[in-house]
């Protein structure tokens, strides 16, 4: 598959995954009258869904990433290339912003705001550790395991993470920053996103090492 | 199959569809007391579960498509004759509407009259072009990678899109005319329905657009 | 497979089925604080599942009918003898009324006591055609296209017509008459069950009609 | 598989369980703003969702028992040693504790602190016989006629019995025990949680003595 279409795969998921979980807050937001877990519910089955749906038909074209984590630990392992990762990751970002900025347009707000959510508590940081490292190891076992169920696995550990952690689950550096974009229910203030970035990367690595305790070896079949 | 049969089973699930999207509608909002995220959550879920339902079981037969804009695009691709897409959008507009009479009569109303609930803002019409873009491109992408799970992706891409999307994502025009005929929550104002099919036939072109750029080709296998 | 086991088969999950019917209802009513929409929601997700487990785990013991409909319609079409069948029904009429004794006792009520819910108006009697016929047509259709489906086609098919009907869709006689044995969300006054069983049987016949102009034979394969 | 690493799948697996039951039990009763259906709304589907990924990722590895019932069930019918058995428990009691701990600090809690939430009374020791015997007969005829889906109904299971019973199913002596630490909504007082476990191992014999009735033995294939 040429690089150009599996960038173009990443960004369009990126996207349309920024897309599902801003506009998705918004209106659960909108709809729930000042009763959060309302809106939540609504943010996680719609995250949920939506994931099922972009992992299964991307994932054949590009392995439907949508998180520069994912590259990276797949460059790691020796699964892509760094020219192909570095790529990647460009296209994550960038579609990460459309995304939202498309969201924002539906719901007739301006195409950018600056978000004033904080988020920021030890119990926030460790649970984007803990996020992180458990998405790395779902998408790490369920490869080796059963790959075809990882669509379905990975959009049931995100719903489940939205409400079992107490950050909702960012757990992706690209998301974490396109979601500083909107004054809405998914926003997060920008002086609280490197925080948030710092703690994924903790979890990731934290993810691999189960992960190779787990399973032997990372390395790709 | 003769072609009577496949219209059959499209108007059918047309009418089952409606029947679901108004019916589900009206018990949410009777329910909810006010609270519109619970009723849009009551709407999503069993419009999902029921798409689930029908795609699976009457996809065999016909297609299952219940969208004049999903045969275009079949004619157009060349999966389909033309005098068989005349039919079938026929079947489905008839389908829809008796789907919707239907609704109105188990919930005690009258079999038919005209919703005036506003729809109309450059939002939502941007949602529609992206309610239907994104339709466009589950099926062709679902369909190309992996086809026994298109009912599943339909439907959970359709569950998704209620939430982010802030037009609830008709993304379907025999679905907007028929739920003209309806007083009741998931309504929409006749003036305010042209706009609608105007942008979901805007989204179709674009869904097409990225799905060659995404698959190459677009002829049936 | 010996009939007395398929029959202790009918009778165990006959049981459980009303004990997920009427224990998440009780449930759903106790928590919700008198918002129905969110004890329907309870409702239906728990009887949605709980039909998944049932039928998975017992259709290859006893076909799991858990409804005298389904067990005529087997006999009609030949996939059942007349003998078989009787016993099928008694199993599932003998269970369906322990799964409602059991329902109480563990939500602390006495195990047995009279509904005094009405049902009755012609849209809820339309609605019970609507239901039977839509299981009917699920079933036989699923049957002939996806075998394996079948257990997540029903669940998903009752999930929807808990909230597309206005009845929330009982569907099933042997259901109809042991909810009359419940003083809580789900139960259906005694006077008031004839009118749906008459209704149920309608609607399984415009099932079976749909279902033949569908398929052509009904016979099973 | 080396004993030490099932070991390490089945700690894990029963940390991560707890994490999620708990959390989400945190956050449902936080955002809900009193209202006890929303939060066990958002708790259920976080709990089926997340059962649904640790069974199919670490099922290869352990089993995914997570539960010493089920591993002194798969002791008894000849599927595990002694040995084994003893290490697989006291790996699941390590890790649900260090599940409810990292529970209590994402949400910014003492890492441990008693519950005082009452959970006796007649209907509750009921509700855990039928919801233990209810996931032993998931598992064994799971296992038995389609193994591949036995995440799935585990998940589905535990989503319906958190509704349909009136203790909302813990169903597992380790989990049981590890909830006596958090005073949070997913908690039990130590005092009340000696008959829940009694309770529990009977309805553990129960759903044996019905699985060996439906299936005539019980021996793993």
């Amino acid at each position: 598959m040429p690089l150009a279409r599996r960038c173009f795969a990443e960004a369009l998921g990126s996207a349309a995954l920024l897309a599902v979980v801003v506009g998705s807050g918004i209106m659960g937001e909108r709809l729930a009258g000042g009763n959060d877990a309302l809106a939540l519910l609504a943010n996680s089955v719609a995250t949920g869904t939506g994931l099922l749906v972009l992992i299964t038909t991307l994932g054949p074209i590009s392995g439907a990433h949508f998180n520069p984590l994912v590259t990276l630990m797949d460059w790691l392992r020796g699964a892509l290339g760094a020219r192909d990762a570095a790529a990647y990751i460009a296209a994550q970002l960038a579609g990460a912003i459309a995304g939202v900025m498309l969201a924002n347009l539906m719901f007739d707000l301006a195409p950018i705001a600056f978000s004033e959510k904080p988020r920021a508590s030890p119990g926030l940081w460790l649970s984007e550790i803990v996020a992180t490292a458990g998405l790395v190891l779902t998408i790490l076992l369920g490869l080796r395991h059963r790959a075809a169920a990882v669509p379905a696995l990975v959009a049931s550990y995100i719903t489940a993470a939205y409400w079992f952690t107490a950050s909702t689950s960012f757990a992706n550096p690209s998301v974490t920053l396109a979601r500083t974009l909107t004054p809405t229910f998914a926003g997060i203030a920008p002086a609280d996103a490197p925080a948030f970035v710092l703690a994924q990367c903790l979890g990731a690595v934290a993810g691999l090492l189960c992960a190779r305790l787990l399973l032997g070896s990372l390395r790709p079949a």
